[in-house]
């Protein structure tokens, strides 16, 4: 471990800390909630950390797998906390704007970053357009069941058995689609391990235990938490829990593209939306048949229509092939429109 | 004619004559619908091959019109009679199912098999992308007289007249555009014919009273069957009907994708995406005025809102000029969400 | 001033004194009404002259900025006194409608005349892509207000609060990008200036103060003129009012897709819906905060459903790189369903 490694630990267990001492001490719920917030993006970030080191040991095929499964654990944690105390809208609002936050922020703030240090940055990988094509293709999948629903299509009666089957294509897609993936991963590898195996498995242990604790004392402060902040419980799940959950991708990919890496920037970005939309929210919506409530993929319909509007939307800032900061700024512009109609509650 | 042609024949005959006979013995109307909708197939592949042998001896220009005209045939008498019988739904769906059918579960299957045999597909034909885009185009001006009538916009009033306006902008562009496709119909000709002139008006004509009258039995079956079935009259024409009347350009499409011409493919299937659109449904809504019940654009919403989006992807897919089996699966992922979203009747 | 310069003034001369006199002897508002458009149409032409005269004299960056200002006078007045009369609908669909009229109709004559003259144009600048793009975003920024309230979103009770944002986000936008695209200005640029700088002035005065009368004749016999024709307020703000405004942007257009220039022909034609959307409307959103009325962004549903798919549509079609005419007739042919989806009052 170097110097670095340790300090990254230390700020981590100190967030957890103060988050636990916030929560127990029955701290304002706004002060907890953001606190909770703060240790969870710190703990997704050492995640992450500690699945790269495990793809320089396991090879980049199977530290994919590991890393599609791990990297979004807290996000898994707090969907399943939020599931048990009944915020359904928290919960679909979070996993839709993980998708959203991603393809329209960060996507806008790595362009802006790359255009101003840049200038007009070019990038032409096929596996950019690629991911963005079948981020499109499972957010239409995801938003089927609401717009049956909006549109008052017979089936809008039978929203549970549509939103499994729909869960059910997309995680066949995904293990379909897996292998492919790993194939293109080189990317990620080639740093050799700095951590023993034994260290890395401890820190994934450590790291995981943790993001379940404070993901629960997250939830809980949530509630009261939006009630005082005026926010909408919709606004709490589609903006701050989507984007501390997605912290770390959020970071990197607008690093990458500040050091003009245009395209491994927009891998990063959109694969992280790409493992929402195919992996995570199907697993929550089966999950969710042992808990009281099912959560179904019949989502407040602007929520659909925001997440076909922005999968749409990264298909085409990606498919031209050029990134300026202009291109940049009206994304972050249109974030902040999205964000901002959802800011009020029913 | 060759050995293989007389089979066609045969297998063709007999089928019809099953039909037949389970129509007029009464047998269970799941039985003689799939006995029908088998028949429909067969049928449409001997018109769509003697319509190539005329291609041969008239010209691909003249073959290009002929083939626009009879190879929607099996269709248009399908279409009829349903009108005819009142199943104004099965027929809007169908027409629909034709246009998704092709362009999003034949374009995946020709890009999953296209991409397992052959590995990623390149294409690049100014064409391909042309189609597309005009699809696109088509499906929106079809998608219009919903969108007017589910947002409460004050022409949803006059549903008959916007109806017909967008019909006749269809049929105009469609005669406008008829030459510059047959201009480009080369791809097409090149087999010298096999038959006389004689055998292909013969086979022709045969092929044309056999569809007449299964088309009539299958209608007949229609309504006792799917609803021995369970599903809707919607599910009946958007993915029983477009699918058998479909049966040739679907074989087709994936044949070439397999043999590694992917750019041919495309054009064959979403060429036969927008003859649908363009041809085929307006002349429908016009013949629906001299039925008893006019056929107006006004779908159920769902199922123009499934034409945008199939049209948009379509255009999305093809645009990025490369295609994968990843890409192809997902593909006929959404087809299945698509096709169970209008599984329930009403 | 050249011969041709003077013949113009006097027929913008002759045009507003035929609309004065036709106000003023309380002729047939129908004819008072096409009068007084193309008078305007005229007056646009000439502060469109004139600010090109200036761009020669300041340099292109200002004359950018001028020209932006400027070139919307004719819309604003319209606008300003039909807000003054309440004429919320027709504002609304006169500002969608100007987006639409370039994106649809005005790009697709010029693919149109374009293709007929010179075949399939090919055009690739980064400039025509981008402005596209950003047209595309803006259009959707504009239109999540109505989608906000069209889909019983919380939102929906703040439309107020959520036009002001997005109005403000658009300007915002709209300082933000203003110096990339006077960088990219130098296609403007080039010609000598033919007038004194006293002359400019004095023209740019005389026209905007003819441009202010003659809106305010116009938008006097919108009311009466468009109920004796029959057509809604819709109607008459999506089309006659939006292709009026955009008389000079429209002609220009054609005629350097004519010329064989498409890269240029697309700029000027997008890059006016581009400036309608990010400029022209959030002023009006905020000039109306001081009338009785206050214009928002909710607009009827299919209006703002229209704009969505006429600036994606426009990308489809600029994406691909290429034009032909059968592409243009379509989409003058889409053009003419959006007009007639409109033409039937409430």
């Amino acid at each position: 471990m170097t110097r670095r490694d340790l300090i990254e630990l230390g700020i981590a267990a100190v967030l957890v800390l103060v988050a636990a001492a916030l929560h127990y001490a029955h701290a304002a719920p706004v002060v907890t909630f953001l606190g909770a917030a703060l240790a969870i993006a710190m703990l997704a970030r050492l995640v992450g950390g500690a699945t790269e080191q495990l793809g320089g040991r396991l090879g980049s095929s199977v530290a994919g797998v590991v890393q599609s499964g791990l990297g979004n654990l807290p996000e898994l944690f707090i969907a399943l906390f939020a599931l048990h105390d009944g915020l359904i809208l928290v919960v679909q609002a979070a996993l839709v704007g993980s998708v959203i936050a991603n393809s329209v922020l960060v996507l806008g703030l790595a362009f802006l970053v790359g255009g101003v240090r840049n200038g007009t940055q070019r990038f032409s990988s096929m596996r950019a357009r690629m991911i963005a094509t079948l981020t499109t293709l499972a957010a239409t999948i995801l938003a089927f069941p609401t717009l049956a629903h909006a549109f008052h299509s017979p089936a809008a009666a039978h929203e549970k058995s549509l939103s499994l089957i729909c869960a059910g294509v997309l995680i066949v897609l995904f293990v379909l689609t897996l292998p492919g993936f790993l194939a293109g991963g080189d990317d990620h590898a080639g740093a050799a391990p700095r951590w023993s195996l034994a260290t890395t498995v401890a820190v994934l242990g450590a790291a995981g235990v943790g993001a379940a604790f404070v993901s629960d004392w997250f939830v809980t402060a949530l509630k009261p938490a939006t009630e005082a902040l005026g926010m909408s419980e919709a606004f709490a799940g589609l903006v701050v829990v989507a984007i501390a959950g997605n912290a770390v991708e959020n970071v990197v990919g607008v690093q990458l593209a500040a050091r003009n890496r245009p395209d491994f920037a927009i891998s990063v970005v959109i694969n992280s939306a790409l493992q929402v939309a195919l992996l995570l929210t199907p697993v929550i919506v089966f999950a969710s048949l042992f808990f009281a409530t099912t959560l179904t993929l019949v989502f407040p319909t602007l929520l659909a229509i925001s997440l076909l509007v922005a999968a749409a939307i990264t298909s085409l800032v990606v498919y031209d092939g050029e990134s300026t900061w202009e291109e940049g700024a009206i994304l972050v512009g249109l974030y902040v429109v999205i964000a901002a109609s959802f800011w009020w509650g029913a």
